[in-house]
């Protein structure tokens, strides 16, 4: 990547609009609220994500020298307000629903409570990093459902968008509880498992396919041989080949198919390693596989051991963004509102309640943070002043295992592949309901005309 | 983001490969070619993009000492191999199309000709980049000639996959024609011209919707405003007030509609400000807009001056992603293809010519590269044993320009919105042909039972 600075990863106009709030005088506490409006059509629910590089953000934000001089350079900031940007340290607030917690439409992921010109600021990144990861693991989670026993392998960092979504799918997809990736330097930022195969290439570079495979096979004895060079169940029968060489040093643990159609060349497959007594050689497959595919696939009898899923799960395909707005719900201490058609907002800060029957999640409330509900609350407090409280540090295994444990609570038709019907409700209680309803009176009602300008 | 060595950003895979090779012997110049196999239905051309980041990755290439003790660690990597790797540059040749080039299905945008592990190697990381930029420079080009001589804006870094993506794509966006973004860190990187608004949260923050225009304009006097946070034509009706409250001193640039039905509010806002004498106050438009969202627009007479434009050319949202490969067509001299359905590989260099006629480009022809045929080729030598020739150091305003005029010589159909009738054809010359059909024989052939292991 170009050299740049991280406190620059903005949109200008958060510069602008704090740069216009410090000439203001405006310093007072502001709430910001992240949530999603609406799930995609094929989503029933999201699975929170990206808080952690959240927090690590705000913890160490600062403007760099060389960000000063390039605001500076721009002739549009005032000395004054660049040497307010070169003290400027987060100070505030967050709370959140913890990484691998299920969520819906119009829930606080996160919210952020700071003088307003620190919450303003951080809208760009903490939307462009909650939104990619929540995507991407909202997304692995159904694959993850589908497969069901069989492991999910990640694939996905040639087609995804860029260095950090290959990095941050990566631990996204870990948390919503896929088995390995293929991104090595994942593996190292995160301490993920890798797997991987073999390319064509390899196969390729040989004048000779059984060539490939024995090589490879010595020096990994336990690999997955690629078969689908040139022809699939030739692939298999030199696999065969190989093992009826090798004998009792035959080790290699399965075959990857990779084209053509995987339902029959699965199955053909199947019989001709059993035929052979290699009952313990598995069956790998990948190419453009989502989790309908994978579903499709089980539900045929495909006897598929693993599934490799790269572009479909790496850039969420069928609902590539999601609706995720960072907005102004209250500002010294009194709650704001919006009226733009379709983009409402309800005002203040809010907790989630979960309510639970016999152990499955019925209904959430979103409630007024000083109200008192029935239910489960999912948002807490995750840093105070600028710092993390003790156990805002969740490890990526504690969101994996959450994520598991809070999406086998959701009623089948949610945790299934289909659109829920009906959907998961998330009811609003009567305070905050009222509390919307007054604001929404004050600001519709047609107000005196401006007084002239001072 | 977390630490990682960039030379990680690969695929596990490609390190066991490598490895493979070493053992094996294998260190024959291998070429491999970067395309697109099919374009997506809503594309009729794509812009290729990133060249830049491939050649700068490759000219730095090393594995820095992390690396090497993070492969260690994983117990797959023999001593005298992460030795190898410690000591491995890239050494080889590239030849690509210039950044800003419409290609094709089929037409390499990139080739790569070197030993074999170097070449395999950066396999992950190429297709990563090329990707990304040629996905969104190409979604960006269809929205930037729906637009025609109007302004637009990207607006997209909240939505777009992650850090990376954010910066590459306003570097892509601006090859692509489009004016500015808002992506503060692309400014810095690339020195891309900056531009932003205000948001709601700046309205809803005063305690009345004139006061924060008063305050804004006299901050940035040719700013655009945000008019509807509460009522679109209350908001103009209050930008119209300040007008007379300012007089000469009034200099608002434009409004911005952010929500509701855009082509009714740009007309009535047009007529109040007109009717205010305010002729010079443009009217700027966001939401949701793609490019089939703004030729509406403008076939229905908006009267817009600039667009914003965020999720949807970010992340391509219509086609996320595009199917690059990056297969091996040569090894030792020997072209190599793969007989897999449906993803055939045609063998050997090639060398891409546009055959134009009157200025207007006919069809493209896919050729050998040691063939002589008519047309303008269209690939060249960037690098040459690892270091870059002269004239591969293109400037993003060189890229822009090259991409102007490229486009501005397709047939009309071509650069129009809908999918073109017939598609644009790549022919494929006589001699590749032959080449192709004389290794699929080669290889669809029935082979001799393998020899016996050694």
């Amino acid at each position: 990547m170009p050299p740049f600075s991280p406190a620059l990863v903005t949109d200008l106009y958060e510069l602008t609009m704090v740069q216009a709030y410090f000439a203001e005088g405006f310093a007072g506490e502001a709430v910001f609220s992240l949530f999603v409006r609406r799930l995609p059509p094929r989503r029933n629910y999201l699975v929170a994500c990206g808080l952690e590089d959240v927090l690590a953000f705000l913890e160490t934000f600062r403007f760099d020298d060389a960000a000063l001089k390039y605001l500076d350079s721009l002739g549009r900031f005032s000395a004054p307000f660049l040497r307010f940007l070169e003290r400027l340290r987060f100070t505030g607030d967050v709370y959140a629903v913890p990484e691998g917690t299920p969520v819906f439409a119009n829930e606080p992921i996160l919210e952020i409570v700071a003088p307003i010109a620190e919450a303003q600021l951080f809208e760009t990144f903490v939307i462009n990093q909650v939104h990619l990861q929540t995507l991407v693991a909202s997304k692995a989670s159904r694959i993850v459902e589908a497969a069901g026993r069989r492991q999910v392998v990640d694939f996905g960092l040639r087609r995804v968008h860029g260095v950090d979504a290959g990095l941050k799918a990566a631990r996204a997809f870990h948390i919503a509880g896929v088995h390995a990736t293929s991104n090595v330097a994942a593996g190292q930022a995160y301490g993920l498992r890798l797997a991987g195969t073999m390319a064509h290439s390899y196969i390729q570079a040989h004048d000779d396919e059984y060539a490939a495979f024995r090589s490879f096979a010595r020096l990994y004895p336990d690999t997955v041989l690629l078969v689908d060079t040139y022809d699939t169940l030739d692939g298999v029968r030199k696999v065969i080949d190989l093992a009826k060489a090798l004998g009792r040093e035959f080790r290699v643990s399965a075959v990857r198919l990779d084209s053509g159609d995987l339902r029959d060349l699965s199955m053909q497959t199947r019989r001709l390693l059993d035929d052979a007594g290699l009952h313990s050689v598995g069956i790998f497959v990948s190419g453009n596989l989502d989790e309908e595919g994978i579903a499709g696939l089980i539900r045929a009898g495909a006897p598929i051991d693993g599934f490799g899923i790269g572009t479909e799960m790496g850039v969420s395909a069928d609902a590539p963004t999601l609706d995720f707005v960072y907005k102004l719900v209250a500002y010294e201490g009194r709650g704001r509102i919006k009226l733009s058609p379709g983009k409402s907002v309800l005002p203040g800060r809010k907790q989630v309640y979960r309510v639970e029957r016999d152990g499955v999640a019925a209904h959430d409330l979103l409630a007024r943070d000083d109200e008192r509900a029935s239910g489960r609350p999912l948002r807490r407090k995750m840093m105070e002043k600028g710092t993390r409280v003790a156990d805002a540090h969740a490890s990526l295994d504690a969101a994996r295992h959450l994520r598991e444990i809070e999406v086998n609570r959701l009623p089948d038709r949610v945790r299934a592949l289909p659109p829920a019907d009906p959907p998961y409700a998330v009811e609003i209680s009567a305070p905050l309901a009222e509390a919307a309803e007054r604001l929404r009176q004050q600001y519709a009602r047609p107000r005196p005309a401006p007084a002239p300008p001072r």
